[in-house]
């Protein structure tokens, strides 16, 4: 059995199908990743830029300056200040290239067109040189930045109105079990509701990924293997759930080697997600995930969402991590490497009850999976520890 | 000035219109927030549920069973064992109300009708008990719940198909400038392009908020008294960027108060985002955001999505902070409080350069804010310091 290390990078390492480029516009970029940096047009800010609302002065060593003018936010002229003079102006506005600082106002004492400084001056005081944030013809953005709303406000004031990104992958879900029945409908004895689905698809909408379709599958081997062929033709991804295990009537292991998908790997050593399948056929990624909604739900987040990153082009593929303090001690159940579900608040990370590969629940708690690795056995309180951040709005 | 908590608390008691009640699919509750608990409708578990495939035993304390027939996953039928029979069964199968446990399939041998355990039995073994993880008639899900992927696989679980939520709030963005111009178009002397607005669009779209509209004013202060009027008297949140400083053309604060906006609070001591201003009128909340884009994003997050939350009555309105260690020795400049954009990974959380109110860049690497007190002074590597999680995909 193959550890989680290993398990994410073959996924990595045989999941490289990218989307296609395509030019979107910039209020449309949100949740792509680009595709090629981005090279800024312009220096950023555009000009020197006061900082404050103040008085623009063309410094000469004396307290007394005489006030010839003024400059506003947006104004498009440049007043010629001679030794001595200063002009009015205000936070986001051009600075005379005359200027040699600007004084902010509360430092200043105005009589007329007389200007006293209350503070000594220096040179560029309170002014933004040109180009602080960026220059021209400089990387304004990296290949493999996921756009987020930071990153449409600092391309919006480069001027800049559409990006080069990266097609989002379309994913189906295929949900297996003759145990589930659709909610809204009565419960026979013996039978679940199926709720993996609706639970995949929604998390997969939260990620901005919307092509999106659900697949239900009979435990029927003929119609499996049917069912799966098709899909597997038509999506770049598809994520099984169910079926995986090694029981009788789990009839998607043997479909999807009867159907030619290349097994990677089957089963991790991990807690929960131990029957975790991935495969690959003609380009497209294929997850067989657990029935078990919270050990679902980890694979997905631990393999499946590293996978559409990396579709997407995206430099950072992981959930990102940290170290963080365990709020109480824990000790571990087992050998195997575990992800527990967890919620970051205070003074540290805290390990939430219900981690049953069967419960969800506890999901709905967590903002963070504490990854204890394979062969952990107590862990104290106070002790640093993986945290991933879990995705949240 | 006030500090940054006092203003928080009055952002909150304030600010307490509420969406009004509404019922949504499940599949359509993504981002909303649960009004009333859910109570669960039944047990969940259902029945005793097999957590293994194996073999479900009415144990009789000898090693060998007579095996009577089989219990697939979603089948309806219970047979009766008789004590020292046994019947095969499968994960997620309904376990008969006489087998006393069940043994996993790697742990017996069969040979035809008879089945020996090669471990002990121990009562309840491997069965998830009916009701473990929710009982009926207890709450499935809180009041002010915000519900995300893992709610909704939860909720189908239980066979819910409807819950009723608070509507979100609509929002304006009024963005304010004589010097801001439109990307897209050439950029004269002493002009940027406007950012503001496409950012917090995207930010707000991003957690959800669908209902917005941008709202442009020039710097004239008929016209901002008539467009910030009719604006107030017809969304539920307005955020204005740019012109609540003291600029002698900063006309939204005098315009706000002209038109009968409750002042509630004007200046924050906290770097970035000093001049911030909040007021009410008739229902409606009213920011003022500074109009340097990385100030205006940090007070979004700071006071503008906890009043978006409370709105929704959401519990937990504020974004969640965890106590994380600071990568590098960081020296504090002035005595206001901070918000330093930061970007937790590996072993702690770093502080990221390009800190400046007017920058927005270091947002697109940033995945949390670090914060620090009034009056800190220098903090050193190793310490943990209070980190605000930023929503992330």
């Amino acid at each position: 059995m193959i550890d989680t290390a290993t398990a994410l990078q073959l996924v990595l390492s045989h999941g490289t199908s990218k989307g296609k480029t395509m030019e979107v516009t910039l209020n449309d970029a949100l949740g792509f990743v680009l595709y090629d940096d981005v090279i800024s047009p312009m220096d950023m800010p555009p000009f020197r830029q006061s900082a404050m609302d103040g008085y623009a002065v063309n410094a000469n060593g004396a307290d007394w300056y005489r006030l010839v003018g003024e400059v506003q936010a947006g104004a498009a002229h440049q007043p010629k200040l001679a030794t001595g003079e200063a002009v009015r102006i205000f936070t986001g506005a051009a600075v005379p290239d005359s200027a040699t600082a600007v004084i902010m106002q509360e430092k200043v004492a105005v009589n007329g067109q007389q200007l006293r400084l209350e503070i000594p001056w220096a040179p560029e005081m309170n002014i933004r040189p040109q180009g602080e944030q960026i220059k021209k013809d400089a990387v304004a953005m990296s290949n493999g930045t996921l756009i987020q709303g930071a990153h449409i406000g600092f391309l919006a004031g480069l001027g800049i109105t559409k990006v080069k990104v990266r097609q989002k992958p379309s994913i189906a879900i295929v949900v297996t079990g003759n145990e589930l029945v659709s909610p809204g409908t009565p419960l026979p004895y013996g039978k679940i509701y199926e709720s993996n689905g609706a639970m995949l698809q929604a998390t997969l909408n939260e990620l901005g990924y919307k092509n999106t379709s659900i697949v239900r599958i009979a435990d029927d081997y003929e119609d499996t293997k049917r069912v799966l062929q098709e899909t597997i033709s038509t999506v770049d991804v598809v994520v099984i759930t169910g079926g995986v295990s090694v029981g009788d009537y789990d009839f998607v292991g043997k479909a999807l080697l009867a159907i030619g998908v290349e097994q990677i790997f089957h089963k991790v050593k991990q807690k929960p997600g131990k029957p975790l399948f991935f495969g690959r056929k003609e380009g497209t990624s294929i997850f067989g995930l657990p029935g078990n909604p919270g050990a679902a739900l980890n694979c997905f987040y631990i393999y499946v969402y590293p996978l559409l990153r990396n579709f997407q082009g995206a430099e950072a593929v992981e959930l990102p991590s940290v170290q963080v303090p365990l709020l109480s001690d824990y000790t571990v159940n087992g050998d195997r490497a575990q992800f527990l579900k967890a919620k970051m608040h205070g003074a540290g990370v805290e390990i939430l009850d219900g981690q049953s590969s069967a419960m969800v629940r506890a999901f709905g708690y967590a903002n963070a999976l504490v990854f204890l690795p394979e062969d952990s056995t107590k862990i104290n309180k106070g002790e640093l520890v993986k945290t991933i951040l879990l995705p949240h709005q």
